[in-house]
């Protein structure tokens, strides 16, 4: 068993931060802090059912003892749903729930008054350990984010620590949780890392596709009703000299006409352990009668939304590094700092952009709108196209004025891809499902700006440069030097 | 080090067995027949070279003592192929050497006067111990199988045993044996196994994708300049209601054109893990140059080619069994047990077939003729297309013609997949290499029925219909019953 058994633990919450239920710029004044994580012998009872092990519970749930009267009137704590309304998917598993995505996500469901709970092996932050990374944001443990939560507004988030590759593991949470719709954040997502040595991409595939065939046979053994929703890439698709649709394609081929798949070619052993799940995902949905829902999400970027905004301990991470930062986040990292923006090869590279704000739209969206029986479901999620390029002199013409001297340089492009080329992918299913998209405005820019600036003192400047060749990858397992 | 460490040992043969050197039907006189498996600390010298680890080699090399002088003059020992043409390749490494396939794509090879090399864990072998299963032929161990080649032809083939999932081994093989061409067969083949439980399901992915990359890997990190023939599957194609093309399919799509990789719908675990490979191999040949051929094949038919003909120790498997056997090998069994023919379904599924006699010269017309750096050449291995039922009418005259009474029972079809559907796939630039296929013919059909028929004692009866259902696996291990 993989997942964490701790019996119970306190822990003491750093002076430089805000206790939960006060807000910002507030004096600073301790409250109790004591943190309990249970691992009971059936903290759940109604949940443990089917004579599934219902003696081993490996659930870990994150409690937190009230620490303020105030929780309860929060103005945010309310509900958007009502928690009877059975025709709506009520229980939502999110796997990942600690990462960037996923972390800005659990909040949002559980604020819109889901009942949620996170799946979360904390691998992630075990990767910036390993290489030496930071966010850029402080970032809470996972438990301080719930107990924070719990106590901001009154809402509990359900923790179960361990790895979905561990399917006993998988099947408690399932058995115990019980839940109506499944959003799987739970991979390695950055092509980088994959592109890092032959143990990382093995990692990375491995990682990526056993997880979700796990979390496949979790919901046709335990919850054959439950809706998937499964982040996917933009990046699956490559850059086709055609148009890019929504999942499939009608061809119309010597006389004859079918609506397939589109077709794929990924850059990266991520990207394809993307690709290599969508296929596993359509299949499971053909055989088995999966409802599946495939987020083909673009470049996210953005920090903060409506609920990791309501205290510092909320606040998601920002990595603006050569491994797991993204492009527009990057830049603005950069431009705080005074780094050149650094814009690989000729910057002609063109994708899909949303702001994280849409990300945790579009997943509600699609949880509350769910695949129907059978239905291998695509969904692009983006809301903006734009080359590096583009982002880069938005962001110089956002910093200058700031006051910043914003400088680009052009370095050698250490990925495979085009650097010129057709773009023009659709992504209008989102939208049809009322999507309300936050394009990207000179005051996001302005605020994420800001944001970056306010951080600049945490920047390592060492991490910015891209240190992954997609050429150069090779058999020797690569560490980073203490320096 | 998973691989066999063994320094030597004897093999007594069974006495069923005539020895090799001797021609079918004559006298059993037993010759001797010790046989050496040596672990030399550096079998050859010349092949250890770039300072890979030289004093460390693992190679397992199956030699045998001469057992006849008739072996130098063997007419079939000759080489086409001059062992000095350095335009062409050399030494060409037969991953799953052991297997239906491999084990004839070898021999053929050797024969050919290629330097052969067999890698192979044996997990075939395994499976069938497992699964309470056995090849209608008997076949003899791969050490005796080699020890009898050499006897007869003068030619070894080495041997490396050991998983190509375990990089270190792997690297071993190449340093060692320095190959040209790599042919890789190497992976769990059979849809129903992988669709017998959830750990035989992640087995099969987890096996066949990350050996794959490590082939890859290996390529790229020590023989940059070797070519990979990879065994693909038709099955990666499902039916689509357009002709299949092979590999690529260009599309005109809202006024633009693009040629694409042919849009995948695989239908069980294992072949969907055909399709990751595919994926994977086509993203390393774009990024880092390897040059690779995806023979994707059809459902191969038949046992016997010239070299597995020439000694009974050479025999290849025959499986018929509902987890490994394919469509008309099966059928030729259980008419010669007089056993219905098993059509699943309505039995309209239409694939393409070929003869092993063909599969072998597919292979070597690969790899006589390589891909250029960079390039991922997908061919489409097969001669003729059948549905099942057309392959059961046949079956059923041929079987009459031998006085036998068949019988063909539509069982419930334990798979999902289309009945009733377009098949049209292309299959012309095998030809255009210079294939010159085996077609089906009556001739055929009526020696592989008397090949069952020779064998029909061997038949348990109790392997016949299929035993895994598409739709009812489940998470629970499978095991087999004793009785």
């Amino acid at each position: 068993m993989a997942h964490l058994m701790s019996t119970s633990c306190s822990i003491k919450i750093s002076s430089s931060y805000r206790p939960c239920g006060q807000p910002r710029n507030q004096d600073r004044t301790m409250l109790p802090n004591s943190f309990t994580i249970k691992t009971s012998k059936s903290p759940f009872k109604r949940l443990i059912s089917k004579g599934h092990r219902a003696g081993r519970s490996c659930v870990v749930l994150a409690t937190a003892a009230p620490v303020s009267k105030e929780v309860s009137a929060n103005p945010r704590s309310g509900s958007d749903r009502s928690p009877n309304d059975s025709s709506k998917p009520q229980r939502v598993m999110v796997i990942g729930g600690d990462g960037y995505c996923g972390w800005a996500t659990a909040l949002h469901l559980s604020n819109k008054g889901y009942e949620v709970a996170i799946v979360d092996s904390l691998v992630r932050r075990l990767f910036d350990h390993q290489l030496g990374l930071d966010s850029l944001t402080p970032i809470s443990s996972i438990h301080n984010r719930l107990r924070c939560w719990k106590a901001i507004t009154g809402k509990t988030i359900e923790l179960y620590i361990g790895d979905i590759c561990d399917f006993e593991f998988l099947s408690e949470t399932f058995n115990s949780f019980e839940p109506d719709a499944v959003v799987h954040f739970g991979e390695q997502r950055s092509a980088p890392y994959s592109m890092i040595d032959r143990s990382r991409a093995v990692f990375t595939q491995k990682n990526n596709v056993i997880g979700t065939l796990n979390v496949l046979f979790a919901i046709k053994e335990f919850r054959e009703e439950c809706h998937l929703v499964k982040l996917g890439t933009m990046g699956e698709y490559g850059t086709p000299n055609i148009d890019i649709e929504e999942g499939y394609i009608t061809i119309s081929h010597n006389g004859r006409t079918d609506t397939l798949p589109y077709p794929k070619q990924a850059s990266s052993f991520y990207h394809l352990s993307k690709v290599h799940d969508s296929n596993n995902i359509a299949f499971t949905c053909k055989a088995w009668g999966i409802r599946a829902t495939d987020l083909n999400q673009g470049v996210v970027y953005g920090v903060k939304t409506d609920e990791t905004s309501m205290h510092e301990q909320l606040c998601n991470r920002l990595d603006y590094d050569g491994v797991f930062g993204t492009a527009l986040n990057r830049f603005c990292v950069q431009a705080a700092v005074g780094h050149p923006l650094t814009v690989y090869g000729k910057g002609g590279q063109t994708r899909g952009y949303l702001d994280i704000r849409d990300t945790v739209q579009c997943v509600e969206l699609a949880i509350a709108n769910p695949a129907k029986p059978g239905e291998f479901r695509v969904f692009n999620q983006f809301t903006e196209q734009f080359s590096v390029n583009e982002l880069a002199a938005l962001v110089t013409k956002a910093g200058q004025k700031l006051g910043l001297d914003v400088q680009t340089i052009s370095v050698p492009n250490p990925r495979v891809e085009a650097e010129e080329h057709y773009y023009n992918a659709k992504h209008t299913k989102l939208i049809e499902l009322g999507l309300k998209p936050h394009l990207l405005s000179d005051s996001l820019l302005d605020s994420l700006l800001n944001f970056a600036i306010e951080f600049k003192d945490r920047v390592d400047t060492k991490q910015i440069m891209p240190s992954v060749s997609w050429k150069k990858i090779g058999v020797k397992p690569q560490t980073v030097p203490a320096n």
